[in-house]
């Protein structure tokens, strides 16, 4: 069975590799796949769109995800079970929701039974103590009943997805997210904009406005343009043609940035 | 046959990955899970101490270590093995007693059978061509003797952690270590503090004074307030609630910090 | 079968995570060994001598290898078949060939059959639905032959390596690498050198000059000295004992170094 992990540990400390070793330990014949753990600390929505966004990549298998700010509060634990049979474990912060509603959740638990937890339970790293366990106990074949009570589907906790507007000819967005090339994803899609490559557009970040041109791929624009395209996972993105948006435009997760179309 | 792999390599060059290549070549059913490659270069102590916090959380197998600033120098390379059946493989600077002494060595062997390295060996990339190619064979199955000549266990190099000092209403201590969340673990067990969560406690770190609170977790505080807490490998330990203690205090691994009970 | 896996992707995003999902999917039996994620976006000299580098501690498999700036524009989509059996998998861009030459490429395919890439294929991230599928594939067993019609080996695209100047007793060579531990290595084999341990010479980087001491490892020098060494892939390398001749030197990849025998 596939166990796919995503976090926001990092890599440099030992998080990651203690619950390997807390899986294997469980279920030694599960097989790792890490998405990344390279979400930035405690942003919930990052993790939560990188889940959704990767997991029709994925095998069907357990997906266990913590980006867990309130770790060791209120706040429930929890396996989600969605209609492809794919299983989700981790907070109840809105980290799984979007990508178990991909397809629809069936069914909702919370991680309450100790006897698929580690004892006793850290009350800063449920990582390795209660969700790596249940996550393990699930891809050993587990049904998802047995490790806590159910909870009703509408009241888990859900995030908010930052709307853009979308006007004639004006389209304010949010920067979703900024990868290792400098890729500025924003919260549009390819149809708010309804534009053609090669057309021109005007942004505007932080009070700066820049030329760019809709095009398909880096390559279609000389060293240094900047580029609006729409991304793998079918956002629209700024980049620029071998350097980073991110560093030209001075824009972060979070951040507006508006394309006016000419 | 699981080998688990500990280093201070990083992830930016191929080090790792080569490793895992030799690995894979001599023992090609050895499962490798990475504890971390993240230890700071050179950083004995912080290596030290996480294999031995993490070694609980791993399966037994072989336990492959390597921070090891004396390369190609007259340091032995080593095989140990412990009293729950576990081997560990790399240098004699003092990295891998702490987690095998936990339970106990019985036996300690030098690397010395030209048959279980590789050839050449390079006097500055023992890790893949000595220790590498030595755990992959005992995750074959070879018994440590067949390395090289035995060594008493009490010839071994041995680290020293640094004691705090306790006294009435003051703990001197050191830092061990900061994580990816800025989380400030001390050489200082609960015990030695005997505080309950509530109490107000002062930091001094580089010469500024600070308050905290003593919590159970990062959410039992407002945001962006200091907490002293024991952390989920029981060192006590300083976090900033949705920030970064060591930014804060402006401390790193080594530097001294005080704990005065009011 | 072992997929072995060279990009730039870095690993704070989910670009690595993503293709393994995928291979797995296609292959479930397939092991990836992760050579490094951490050559610098868009170097695709520094992913070609890595990858030809760490090759002889592979075990024969399938060599994935994307550094692709030129992706979703006219460059081909590969993969070459050496003596040995190994298949390479990546670019037309030069990043395959140094390594596949070093038994000699004995055939060339374009991918360029739907059946065996995902679809459909975006513009930006041919690692995910091009080139790790098509390798996905061919760890399965398909020939590659039937990944696309053949390519003239000696119409593929390859790299200019910076050959260094060679002079009585001057060397001028150029920066191929810098590490995590900042050693710093150059286009000169030990035999240009033709130097013996204990030698001193003089080098210039960045108009600076500064002694240094041929040594066969780094504790060979007190701390802090700079020493000229043959380094773990037999390139001649620069570091400083327990610190970093990169930062000391300010130099990166690709600036020019000169060494004076005196």
């Amino acid at each position: 069975m596939i166990v796919t992990f995503l976090t926001d540990f990092g890599l440099e400390d030992d998080f990651v590799g203690t619950c390997h070793g807390v899986i294997k330990k469980i279920a030694p014949d599960a097989e790792i796949i890490d998405i990344t753990h390279g979400i930035r600390p405690g942003r919930i929505l990052q993790g939560a769109l990188t889940l959704a966004n990767t997991l029709p990549y994925m095998p069907v298998g357990v997906h266990l995800a913590v980006v867990d700010p309130g770790v060791g509060s209120s706040r429930r634990p929890l396996a989600l079970l969605d209609r492809d049979g794919r299983v989700f474990v981790g907070p109840d912060n809105g980290l799984l929701v979007p990508a178990a509603e991909r397809v629809g959740i069936v069914e909702a638990h919370e991680l309450a039974n100790p006897a698929y937890a580690l004892s006793p339970v850290s009350p800063t790293f449920h990582g390795r103590d209660l969700f790596a366990p249940a996550a393990a106990h699930v891809a050993n074949g587990l049904a998802i009943g047995e490790l806590g009570p159910p909870i009703a589907v509408d009241a888990l906790v859900r995030l908010e997805v930052p709307d853009p507007v979308v006007e004639a000819s004006l389209l304010k967005a949010t920067v979703l997210g900024v990868d290792r090339f400098g890729n500025v994803a924003l919260n549009l899609a390819r149809d708010d904009a309804g534009m053609v490559p090669g057309t021109r557009v005007e942004l505007t970040a932080r009070g700066q406005r820049y030329f760019a041109v809709v095009a398909r791929t880096f390559a279609d624009a000389p060293r240094g343009e900047l580029i609006l395209y729409e991304d793998s996972y079918r956002n629209l993105a700024v980049a620029v043609s071998r350097g980073s948006a991110a560093s030209l435009l001075g824009v972060e997760e979070g951040d507006a940035l508006q394309i006016e179309l000419r």
